[in-house]
């Protein structure tokens, strides 16, 4: 009999979820339209539906101790969905107890960066880790912070907000309201940000800037930087230089024993990745020089959701 | 039978001690010079004396249980002092196990503003939180971080160097040997090289501009604040603001319940305590909003090396 988690990323358009094992293997998928219940209850007996269905996909003897689920603005502590910005819902759900009512197994659930430190604690590279950060670089910053082995969630559920310190007062506008966070300048809508920037202040030439504004994405930057377009390659620096500020900084305070970066820009290596570290050196406090490692995520980006959320039921299961 | 604990601070010039009891009553003290003893193991044989001299003060029967030290740089993890800038002592100093060849209770040591943090939970304003951050407003700035009811260490028994952030990159030349670190602003030392910034922006009179630049401090700042002195008002309301902005940085990564101001400067109610409290809610992320709690710390200033020392011991004997 093999011992299996349920893993489930609820995700603004689609829900995502996978039977995963204890190594990491996912032994079957399925997806579920995030959009198409207006009704939370609704939502959450199409879920149960689907789960059932994945479950009867996957073969031999197996039974599932725990389901993990990760979602925007989920309060570990509380189980609870609270104020979902990208989500159809309104209000606080209290998604764990509506599941409760369908499975007598723990069910846990936190947000999507908490979800990838677990991910990398469980299956990827912090196996043997008791202190690390994992900043995920999607259109947005998260941050998932793991302190003595364990998901800071801090007194309200909701630390390792990393996205939203503020690097530059007066900065850039935020979808959070304030100005000038993170996430602005290090992710993929902030590197855009950037390039804009800098079509105002350098008189470089660029094939960037025969695109409109509103449809320039980081894959062109990228693009461009591979052919050593100068605002591209200035850009991806600017943007390293920012997150290395960042990473010292959580330094600073936690002193972790590794970074661990994930997400499409991260894997920009040459561009991003290298330029991070170096900064990085060049920054850090002479204490903590050479103590803290800069790491790619070991958990692949098209299972990285389900994997992290099935992560935090077996984290869940060995605090029993 | 009372237990005890002994609480140390090493510090520069002087090392104090003192016998305490649970409930934070200090029932003798004594001190020796630290720089008397060019020798780390005269200073211990020293130490050890002048605690044997302590103890017989002590009225009634009583037992040690432990001893907690404070030291800048101390290591919690090895027991050690490494490269303390303002000590005699250079290299990695094993205090730890020169005190245990003259006792066999528990001996931890930890630097000054981690015992802080201890002393706030076992004595002070902390006693029942799980997370909460000491700022500790001195010569420099010093901070120590609870998490889940634990001093906050990380991988190298250095973390909590708030101080150290990087606020202004670019900035005010540190101690550390880098720029724009926090407590380059916000701190005595900070307040005086903001009020010699201000000396040159504005055009206001100001009786601080009789006073040569290097005979300048804090205390003298804060008279002047007293007495309605535009230069001296605006540079506290600048420190808070770089206080806020710190501090609402902190609760974006670590959520705490409580954030506590010690140290002379914090003292000064109405022209820092009370515009960093609103500069925190003007500043601060929606979802915290509300969750976090700016105080005064709670031990009093004179006495708050031993008592954070004597914490650490009762911190320490919690954990057998």
């Amino acid at each position: 009999m093999k011992n299996v988690t349920v893993g489930i990323d609820i995700g603004g358009t689609n829900s995502v979820m996978g039977v995963v094992d204890r190594d990491g293997n996912i032994l079957a998928e399925n997806r579920i339209s995030t959009t198409d219940y207006p009704e939370i209850k609704d939502y959450v007996a199409a879920l149960h539906e689907a789960i059932q269905e994945t479950l009867q996909k996957v073969t031999g003897e197996f039974e599932v101790k725990a389901i993990g689920i990760g979602a925007p603005n989920g309060n570990y502590y509380h189980g609870t969905i609270e104020d979902p910005p990208n989500l159809i819902w309104e209000g606080i759900i209290p998604l764990c107890d509506l599941m409760s009512k369908y499975y007598d197994i723990p069910v846990v659930l936190t947000n999507d960066a908490n979800a990838a430190a677990l991910g990398e604690m469980i299956y990827g590279g912090a196996k043997d880790m008791k202190h690390f950060i994992v900043y995920t670089l999607g259109t947005g910053l998260g941050s998932g912070i793991v302190i003595n082995g364990e998901v800071l969630y801090g007194y309200t559920g909701f630390a390792g907000e990393i996205g939203h310190t503020t690097m530059v007062p007066g900065g850039r506008d935020c979808g959070c309201g304030r100005q000038g966070c993170l996430e602005t300048y290090v992710s993929a809508t902030g590197i855009v940000r950037t390039v804009e920037e800098l079509f105002g202040l350098r008189r470089t030439p660029s094939p960037l800037r025969k695109v409109p504004s509103d449809k320039l994405t980081s894959k062109m930057i990228t693009e461009a930087a591979q052919q050593g377009d100068p605002i591209a390659l200035e850009a991806f620096d600017k943007t390293a230089d920012m997150l290395a500020l960042s990473i010292v900084n959580s330094v600073a305070f936690a002193s972790p024993e590794a970074i661990f970066l994930f997400g499409g820009l991260s894997n920009a290596g040459k561009y991003l990745f290298e330029p991070t570290e170096r900064y990085v050196n060049e920054k850090i406090q002479s204490i903590f020089k050479g103590t803290v490692k800069i790491l790619h995520s070991l958990i692949p980006e098209n299972n990285a959701a389900i994997l992290g959320a099935s992560a935090l039921a077996w984290k869940e299961l060995e605090k029993k």
